[in-house]
C-alpha cells in the first residue's frame, strides 16, 4: 500500500441527491468505492484498454464483499452507441441483477457516460459510481449528470441526466495515460481559468509545468477545482439554459476543426484550445482582450504542449459548419467569447465580418 | 363537433411537475392537447392498429400550428422493444428536431410505455403527451409514470420514470375498442375497489352493466376514480417500495396464468381476474374473506364478462412459476392478499398448505 500523497474530496449537490467526489493517488479503488455500494452486485463497466490495467485488482477485492459482473466494451467514441448499451444489459441480465445492482464506470468518458446511462435506464435506474481514468473524464465527467450515447446521425442525442453516488479520480491512474490525451485534458483546465478566474490562470501558469511531469497531488488540485468551478455553475442552471453554455467555450470553433479533420485526427482537446484562441481572437477584435492577453493564453496553451494554430480550412467551409452547432438559435450563431481574461459570455452580437477575419 | 356529455379532469403531483389527466368524451384530440405543447415540434408515436382510426384527424389539425411527424410501429407486445425505440429516435433525427419536440403517445399502454422512455431518453428528456386509446392504459398508465420496454430476458426491464406534461383519456376512443379488451381494462377497474374502497366495489356492481354498454359518461367516472386511487398510492410510494405493490393484487396468481398458457392466449386483465379469484381464496382460508366476500368478488367479474376459473396447471408447476415473481424477496414468495373487501395488505405470512388449496 502507497502511503496517500494527498486526499481530498468536494461533495456536489444535486436536485436527487448529493454525491462525494473524492480525489486521491491512494491507489486503493475497492476500498475507496466500497463504502457507496448499497447492494450486493455490482457490475464493473470498462473497455479493452482500461481492463488490463485496472479491472484485475479493483474485480479481485470487491468479490471479496460483493457478487461481481463484468462488461468489457471495445474502445473508442464510434462504440459509444445502442449496442454497446445492449452489451452491458445483457450482461446485467444474464447475471440475474436487479434493482440493487450497482454499476461502476471504470474508464474515459465515453465509459462513464455509457455506463451512467445504462444504470439511468436498467429497471428505471439503478446506482451507479464513476471511477475516471483520463484527465478530462475527471474535469468534465464528474459533475453535471450528463449521461448517453451517440446516434448515427448525431453526438449524444440519446441520454439521461442521472446522478452518480460517488466519483473516485485516483489520480495514480494518469501515470498509464498517454501524454498528448494529458494535454488534450488540460485543455479543458485551462478552459475553466479562461471563463472563470484569472487567479487559476496565474496558479496554473506556475504549475502546468509540474502537472505535466505528472505531479500528482498539483493535478489533484487542479481538478478539484476545476470540478467545484463547473459544480457551481451546473447549480445554477442544471438544464443548460443559460450559464451553463459558457462551459462550450471553444468548442463552436473546435467543433469545426474536429468535424472538418475527421473525428481522432485531433483529439477534442487539441480542437478546443484551438478554438479557445479562435474565440480570444474575436474576443480580442471586439476590443475586450488586449494583443498581451491573447498572448498570454497562446503561452499557457504551449505549456500544455497543446496546439494553438488551426489547420487550413476555407473561412466559408468553417462558417457553414459552424451553422451546424447546437448553439445556433434563430439561424444565428451564438458564440462564447471573453469580455476579459477570467470572464465569458454568450452572445450573438459580433460583426460577421470580424468573425470571418478571424476564420482567414 | 359533438357536444361534450362530459369533461372533467384531475391534477396529479409529480416530484418534477404537476400535469392534468383530462377525462371527456368530446372527441377533438388536438384542440385538447395544443395548450401542453410548448415548442413548435411535434412527434406523435401510434401503431398500426390505432393509426386508421385516429392519426388522420389529430395530425391535419396539429399541423395547422405545429411542425408534425409521425412514427407508426407495429401492433403488440412483442414490439415493445429497443427496435422500435431506434425507430422513433430515428423519425426524430431525420425530421431533425430538437429539445424542443413534444412526443404524443396514441394509443394503448405499449405505445404509451415505448412512447414515454422515448421522451425520458432524446436528447436526455423532451416533453411528452398520452392519449391512451384502450380502457386499460386511461386506468394504469395514466398515473405513476413508468416508462420502458422489454428485454429478450424479461418485460419492463429497461425504462425510465418519466412524467408527461397531460393525458388525455378521450373516452369516445373505447367505440373502437374490442369487448374483450374492456373487459379486460374492467378487471384493472375492479381490482381498486377490491385493495382500496368498498363503497366503489357497491357503484361497480350498479354500474358495470351500463359500462359495458358503452355508457362513456360512466366509464370516465371509473377512470377518474381509478386514477385518483392510483395517484394517492402513488404519491405515497413513488419509487415502488411499499404500499404501491398493492398495485399488482391478482398479478402474481395471474402472472403464472399468463406464462403457462403463453403470453397473447389469455389477456392480461383476463389472467388478473382469475388470480384476483385465487387471491381472495386464499384470504378466505386465511379467515380473512367469508365465502360470500368470494361470490361477490365472482359475480361482480362475472358483471364483467370476466372469467373466474383458471386453466389446469399443476400445483407445483404453478408454484415453481410464482417463484420467478419480482415480488420474491429472500426466496419466499409474498403475495397481496385481501383483509377485507377494500383493503388489501403484502404479506407473506400464510401457510403453504393453503396455497397448495388454491392452486389445486
Amino acid at each position: 500500500m502507497v502511503t496517500p500523497l494527498f486526499s481530498d474530496s468536494l461533495v456536489v449537490h444535486t436536485q436527487s441527491h448529493d454525491y462525494p467526489i473524492v480525489i486521491t493517488d491512494k491507489h486503493a479503488m475497492a476500498e475507496q468505492v466500497t463504502p457507496y455500494i448499497s447492494g450486493q452486485q455490482v457490475l464493473i463497466v470498462t473497455n479493452e484498454t482500461v481492463a488490463p490495467l485496472y479491472l484485475s485488482q479493483l474485480q479481485t477485492q470487491l468479490e471479496k464483499s460483493f457478487t461481481v459482473a463484468v462488461c468489457i466494451l471495445a474502445d473508442g467514441e464510434q462504440y459509444k452507441n445502442q449496442d454497446s448499451i445492449n452489451q452491458i444489459y445483457d450482461v446485467l441480465m444474464t447475471a440475474r441483477f436487479n434493482r440493487d445492482v450497482t454499476l461502476i464506470a471504470l474508464g474515459g468518458g465515453v465509459v462513464g457516460d455509457m455506463t451512467g446511462f445504462a444504470a439511468a435506464s436498467f429497471m428505471r435506474g439503478v446506482s451507479f459510481i464513476q471511477i475516471p481514468t483520463t484527465l478530462l473524464s475527471q474535469v468534465d465527467s464528474s459533475v453535471g449528470g450528463k449521461t448517453g450515447i451517440n446516434h448515427s446521425q448525431g453526438k449524444n442525442m440519446i441520454g439521461a441526466f442521472w446522478q452518480p453516488q460517488m466519483v473516485l479520480a485516483d489520480m495514480s491512474t494518469l501515470q498509464t495515460l498517454p501524454v498528448r490525451e494529458l494535454s488534450a485534458g488540460l485543455a479543458e483546465v485551462i478552459k475553466y481559468a479562461l471563463i472563470m478566474d484569472i487567479e487559476f490562470l496565474e496558479w496554473l501558469e506556475t504549475n502546468l509545468p509540474a502537472m505535466m511531469a505528472l505531479d500528482l497531488a498539483i493535478l489533484g488540485e487542479a481538478v478539484k477545482r476545476c470540478c467545484e468551478y463547473k459544480a457551481d455553475l451546473v447549480a445554477q442552471d442544471e438544464r443548460e439554459a443559460g450559464v451553463r453554455a459558457l462551459l462550450n467555450f471553444g468548442h463552436t470553433f473546435g467543433h469545426v476543426i474536429e468535424t472538418h479533420e475527421g473525428y481522432g485526427n485531433w483529439l477534442h482537446g487539441e480542437a478546443v484550445a484551438v478554438g479557445m484562441v479562435q474565440a480570444a481572437e474575436l474576443s480580442q477584435k471586439m476590443g475586450w482582450l488586449s494583443d498581451a492577453d491573447v498572448a498570454r493564453i497562446k503561452r499557457v496553451l504551449r505549456l500544455a504542449n497543446l496546439p494553438i494554430n488551426p489547420p487550413s480550412i476555407a473561412p466559408d467551409v468553417a462558417l457553414s459548419l459552424m451553422g451546424h452547432d447546437k448553439k445556433v438559435q434563430g439561424g444565428q450563431i451564438r458564440l462564447i467569447l471573453l469580455k476579459s481574461l477570467g470572464q465569458a459570455v454568450l452572445t450573438k452580437d459580433f460583426e460577421a465580418q470580424l468573425l470571418t477575419e478571424v476564420l482567414s
